[in-house]
């Protein structure tokens, strides 16, 4: 149920509202739009009587929500949500209402000289946001697992160098705290993207979280997943399609670009894509990168590495710094075909 | 095994190259190409002895070839393969060669009506090739099962009408005669995709092919369809990714995009994409559209329909004439954003 | 739409039902049970009314039959459909009815001696039916293509030399009635499972037709594909399920024996297992060949060959004569242990 | 690599070969076996160099492991790892080395009553061990989460009431601590397969783990997410295929019984199969039951509900007590046929 008030509304009748809610046994969530506030009610199993809503003052409508998700739904909410990363001294990156911004770092921090060639790399090549892993969730054990906390101090030192905000992994409840320190948005990966206690940590943070589509989540389970964070009070989510698993090996991942259209008439969230996981292949991620932008995506994010071949982690489909740079004067091309502010 | 001649040979050397190869017990394809000449070789099981040809006169190279597929090979041929299609009267499509086309029309013949008015509007709107279904496959045996040659003679009658060129669907090795008497093209359909009489039947042509990628089939199997029609024959082969099927049913398949820049890499074939089979949903397809040119695809095959809620087939994937045109619009200028010729 | 008939309808009243539902324009199909007749109705779009049918005499009941999948639908018929085979001077064996058949034979008719061996074999380890293909549907134009015409003899051969009934596949419209001349069964692959032409003309044949699931086939399209076949008029159609298509690589396809309980509560058709496609790898077969039994599947068929090393075609995954043997004596212990008669 | 020592090998000349392995800056696992002790070098990136070893006395053969899983594997243990579980006064429970056990119990622990009558319900079936989930993951933030400590606290009064051994999910590694206090067995969800913080923590335990398979998680993965396991010190680890997700709607997953002879043949890790999750429909959950025994697999996990239809999670999928105790029935008649203890 979603309780829509009218322009004038004042908080005095926005208290009555969430008063009745109270009531009733259920939440009330408070969500803003551009002309007017409007209140997503949760906690109920089926129907609510619209009749409670109706008679209080400053209501102009309440709506069942047909989805399953709800806070996350454009049923709730009309209105793109945006959202912006900026650093001390640098310039903002907004994904979402109209404009578009690329991430784009290494996949793993590895040492200071890799990540901040990369940064000044990336920052030269266009990209306005950093990303970079401290925390590398491995397939193997016995693989690279990153550097930890002596990663994101090196990522906090790349942000103060290059005023770019810096996006980086959390892969466990017990180090949410010490990465969002750090980090101006906090990913949560493909692995975790049903890992609901770190969605619940994550929606208790003041800071945008990056939310990944699993390998094998329907839309509906990622836009749920989404529903945790939000729920717990986190309206910031950026969604991040990555590839799905399917039967096909060629390819690392096969990218669903195919449901970006339908996720943007789902969600008022802003989603990006991701062409290096989703393709695998560094000779693919230009090609898929003007895709992205071509189908309506808010942004994406890109591996760059200045030695793929000796990168610790996901080397074959890294960028090196000239081919982004390439990369991203095809992407601004395609933006301004389809009227995207970069 | 392929040999490349050196710009300079002759025909006599060209045909010592034959016999060898016949003396081995193998089959020689000549492949033309814009600075020499190749010689494919087929019907070896394993690896034949590169010594049995650097001596003869003409012979530049002998290069194992590493792939299942042979003839559709870039290692065999370097330069793309561009498909055109003309109707007396009308101009030509190209689909490959840095030049770009686009099919359009219903799902399925049915009526005169119907496909006259579809015919107009799309040449309208900027398509250069006709599509509509005489034969259809219908998972249903209580599904419209198309007009058959009714409908093949409808077909001839728009193409006489708006000068452009017609592809239709054969299902049966019995009907490939009579189809291609009345296509300019003919399509093999993704459920056909392994039908190997048909796909031979389809080498034995001496018209274009459409071949769409199966539901389930890897990269690998739709370059092996191909190369199943191309080994008979008939190098005209245009390839059409149409989705796969997936875990995800929100949307009708998956569309593939993520493959193309491969599938480019992988042969000289061009290939386009179906954004209307591939999402399932015509308030998608034109994203969908955007991204196919933006990916580097060769074109496109789009279904509309006068009025898609009567449709006997696939009416919520097919656009209205008016969507149609305005997709043909934004698509465009992504074209130009990417350097293709419309 | 179905009508059952009361036990004791008589032929006029079965006639006059059959005027009726012609006069709708629709068709009717009779099906025969253990008590009664019962009539399908097929070529409506929508409901039709019980009313037309109620008052003729000797109607027992007018039933809408919810499913897509009609004349294959346990709705329309209680009883399993048994299918029996049988060779001249050899044993019947059954699929469905509560008992168990086993068909063995190599992937490919290679030539006499192969073939010979194998069916003396299979029928000492107690196979009932023959498999062998003679036409060969292979993902690439090089590999083997089967003996064609000359293996169907072959076939004819072994089955006069053991008694036991032979099952081969064709692979295309113009050769099945070829096929279904030396065929005691007609066999419909994975890959033309959705071959529509073909599975009509199976429909005419007086021969029954076991049909493989697509590799990527839903179970409701499986039914459906079932469907084409009766509505043609051949009720003798056997189920077989090889493994579908999933993401993972280390097995040749899943074999789904989760959706055998299924598949027995929405067809009356008998289904049966392969584990040698479905695991692709020998080692695997005996395993999945209990589990076939003890899950309730009406038989197997199992891929044998005297020295797979040298087979043409699947040798990773065909048994040799002794491992059948040992097979066959597990199979038949878990039978008896679940109150089947092998 | 893998150390094989002879069986007169000394403890000396095991702290020697210990000894190498640390100064090659590796770590060596101590591997007990019937006959002999090996030992297993984990850290490498690439190949060592056997040189390092031959001569040191004791050793019997330096072996390099070619699979990216080491310490589950075959090559490194040729023993069956058995797990055996016994509460207080009860009898044992034990899966692998050729015997077979049955966890049985409600999906969620709802309450005191639903709790205890289940488990006095599924002892008297023949159920071994106990399960019951406390903190339950679910798609829905709006879902019922589970009792958490409350529900544990049951689950150990249902314990002491019926001498079963519990088995329960943890999905926190903050709450490891907590559950492993409770549980007999914790058992880490299929969501979680790849959370591998979780999989690290539960290295530490000394209690044995259930690993259920992720949703998309191939062999390789899974036998990988157990490696993080028993890297972490913990050997104790009991595999769970529940289903993986597949295009196929009509089941709620595709439960994949041809990986348990491959997985079998790959690891001394026992697996078990939970039939539940892998139809979602209590009809086909006897008969995948019987196929699970048949296959080889080395126990069940199987859920229960007094009363499905009010069950607050995976109703639909739950066996009433009557239809429990049917199942055992027939399972154990399938174990006798395959020569299984139960």
């Amino acid at each position: 149920m979603l309780i829509l008030m009218k322009p004038e509304a004042t908080e005095a009748d926005i208290a009555e509202v969430m008063g009745v809610i109270q009531s009733l046994g259920f939440a009330g969530h408070r969500i803003p739009g551009a002309q007017r506030i409007a209140i997503g009610i949760t906690g109920n199993q089926g129907a609510i009587d619209p009749a409670h809503f109706v008679r209080v003052g400053g209501v102009a409508e309440a709506v069942a929500v047909s989805k399953p998700f709800k806070l996350v739904s454009r049923e709730v909410k009309v209105e793109d949500t945006a959202i912006t990363l900026q650093a001390a001294g640098g310039a903002a990156a907004q994904f979402g209402g109209g404009r578009f911004a690329v991430i784009a770092g290494p996949c793993a921090v590895e040492n200071r000289d890799q990540l901040l060639i990369t940064a000044d790399a990336v920052k030269a090549g266009g990209a306005t946001v950093l990303r970079g892993g401290a925390f590398k969730p491995r397939t193997s054990p016995y693989a690279f697992q990153g550097m930890k906390e002596e990663g994101l101090k090196l990522l906090a030192e790349a942000r103060a160098r290059t005023a770019l905000p810096v996006v980086t992994e959390v892969v466990d409840t017990r180090d949410i705290e010490l990465v969002a320190e750090y980090a101006d948005m906090v990913q949560i990966g493909a692995r975790n993207m049903q890992n609901f206690a770190l969605l619940e940590a994550a929606g208790s943070l003041r800071k945008p979280v990056m939310l990944k589509r699993g390998l094998s989540a329907t839309i509906q389970e990622f836009l749920m997943a989404a529903e945790y964070v939000v729920k717990n009070g986190n309206y910031q989510v950026l969604l991040c399609e990555r590839g799905i698993r399917t039967f096909e090996t060629m390819t690392r991942n096969t990218l669903d670009l195919g449901s970006i259209p339908l996720i943007k008439r789902l969600t008022h969230l802003p989603i990006i894509i991701d062409p290096s996981h989703g393709t695998g292949d560094w000779r693919s991620v230009p090609a898929l990168a003007r895709a992205a932008v071509a189908v309506g995506a808010d942004g994406l994010m890109v591996e760059v590495h200045p030695d793929p071949a000796k990168a610790l982690s996901d080397g074959p489909q890294s960028l090196t710094p000239p081919k982004f740079a390439e990369m991203m004067v095809e992407v601004r091309a395609v933006a301004r075909a389809v009227g995207l502010e970069a």
